[in-house]
Order: C-alpha cells, then structure tokens, then sequence
C-alpha cells in the first residue's frame, strides 16, 4: 500500500476521491422520536439528512479509517436532523470528530449507561473513547460538518442504538437547543 | 474515561488543552544535511524549528494519538525546516496528517526501501500507511499547520531515520523547493 492525499473542503465537506453515502430521512425512521413526522417528511420528497464520504483504506487493524460527515440543517418533528448513531462492533475502539463548519451536539452513551452530550463547533475535535456509542445532530442553520477518523476495524453495530435509543434527545422548543429525556427509551 | 473537548486554532494550531514539546535546531542537528549550518543556528540563539501540541489520551490499544504539529518557516542552509522523522515503535500502525495552514512536504520511506513524497497544503489529508517512516518539512513563507492522528499504541522509533537518514532532501535552489539525492544516505 502506497501513501496517498486526499483533499477536505472545509466549507462543503467534500472528501476526494471518495466514496459517498446517502442517508435520507427514510433511512433513520426508526431512529426518529416522532415517527409519524418523518413519515411525512417522506410521503414529500423524503430529503437528505446527512451524507458520509470515506476514503478508502483496508478495513485492518493497525489502518485509519476516515470519512467526512455533512448533516443538513432540518428536523423531524422537533428533533435535529442526526445520524443513525452506532457502536462500533468491535467496541473496544475510540473515534475522533474534528468540526470544521457548522453547530452541532455529539451525545454518547458508554455500555455501563452513562450518557454525555458534547457541543460540536468549528474547531472542536470530540474524543469518543472506546466502548461509547455516538451520534451526532445539526443544531444550527447551516450543514454541520465534520472529518471522522477511527481504527479501520472499527466497524458498525447500529441495531443496538435503534432499538434501545438514547436516555436524553436534542430537540427545538422555543427556538432554543433543548435537552430532553426520551420517553421512548427501552432498556434491553 | 469520558468523552472530551479539545479546540484546535486553524491558524495557529494551537491545541486546548494540550501539553506542549518545543524542538529546536539542536534537537535536529543530526538530522540535517548540513550540520556545519545548524551548529551555526544554535551558536545564534539556537531557533524554535517545530512544536506539538497533544491530547491527553491513554497509550493503549484502541485509543487514538492526536496532536497538532506546527513547523515554524526557515532552513539550516538550504535544506527546509524540518522534523525528526520517525517510523512507529509498533511499525503496523497508520497515520494521518490533515493540514490546516501553511505549505509543506511529507517524506516517507516503506520498510522496503521505496520512497514516497506529497505535498501537503491547506485542506490536504495525507495518508502514512502502516510501515512507512515519515518526515515533514516547511517548503512555505509561513507556519506550517497541521493535525496529526494515530494508533495511541504507536509509539516513536526515532534512531533509524537518524541513523539512516532519508534518500532524498527536500532544499531551496535558486528560491524553488526541490528534491536532490541525499549524499549523506546511509544503508544499514
């Protein structure tokens, strides 16, 4: 393997070369506390919530991966635009987000159930340490973008997360960010 | 542990909160062409040549390095302000250089003897695959600016580049960056 640039726009998040993925509010549904909103939003268009853009790199222990994320700004409900959030399914294994545009809350939630919500700015670097889950919202008017780096073996479960959800969600009420328990949590 | 903050100043690299190591030319000296030039510099004050600045992050498997780097402008005769160079105490181990200000060179050299250079400039991520050494220099009129992320395993081997050096240099002549052969390169 040979070494190799790739280039980050800092104002659109744009990574290449890279390969993109799309998640539309179809995607993240589930992951939605008011589903019936997102169902909506679906039935007129079903818009684009984020995007991820990976280099490429082998999926090997000792390699980085590393990717782009731009979350547009919008809600479903009252909620932020976020990401699916996962753990990685070899949990052991911490990831960076370095801010370079927008506002956003980073909320993780360790194996043992403590839960910590982080403010993502330009300029911020967020330390996932191993074993928390994350996801990530769009709290302000612009895309919020961020350059994500992990151990390449990192891997994704994203069941546990959809099907637990997190004890605390971040939504709008009176123009303001708002920190609210989740009545929708489960313990499993 | 818990999750964290650090901030990270585009245009100084400034780190917070970080902890500081400061190299100057006499920490460099047996690294450059021209010692002659170097012992000169530290007789006259002995310039600042490059600092970092790191996170706080256990140095386990699993956790991920991260520091920012930034190489102050200048040369020891006409080779370019530069940094030791090192491969990985755990060689399998990658590393990415995402560069915030300024222009540069990454030189790198597989454990096989190939040898590799990319430039490095506002916006580039460069990619050091596991096995490769790897050595920057500041080509530019300004500080060069540049966030570093890695296995926290990795550790430095900081001996064989000094020893050995690198095939090629990376000088000023006739005021354009250029590469020569290093006529100082020794084989172990």
């Amino acid at each position: 393997m040979k070494p190799y640039n790739v280039v980050i726009d800092f104002y659109t998040g744009d990574l290449r070369p890279g390969k993109k993925i799309l998640r539309r509010v179809s995607d993240i549904k589930k992951m939605c506390y008011d589903e019936k909103a997102a169902e909506e939003l679906i039935q007129n268009g079903d818009p684009l919530v984020y995007e991820a853009i990976y280099a490429d790199v082998p999926e090997e222990e000792g390699q980085l991966g590393h990717c782009t994320t731009i979350i547009y700004p919008g809600k479903v409900g009252k909620e932020y635009f976020l990401t699916k959030g996962h753990y990685h399914a070899k949990t052991g294994t911490a990831e960076i987000y370095f801010c370079l545009c927008g506002q956003g809350r980073l909320i993780m939630e360790s194996m043992d159930g403590d839960c910590e919500i982080l403010e993502m700015f330009p300029s911020s670097a967020s330390y996932i340490p191993p074993f928390w889950s994350h996801r990530t919202m769009n709290t302000g008017t612009e895309p919020l973008i961020f350059y994500c780096i992990f151990p390449a073996e990192a891997g994704h479960d994203y069941s546990t997360i959809e099907e637990k959800g997190y004890p605390k969600l971040i939504v709008e009420e009176n123009g303001e960010v708002t920190i609210i328990d989740n009545p929708k949590r489960r313990n499993r």
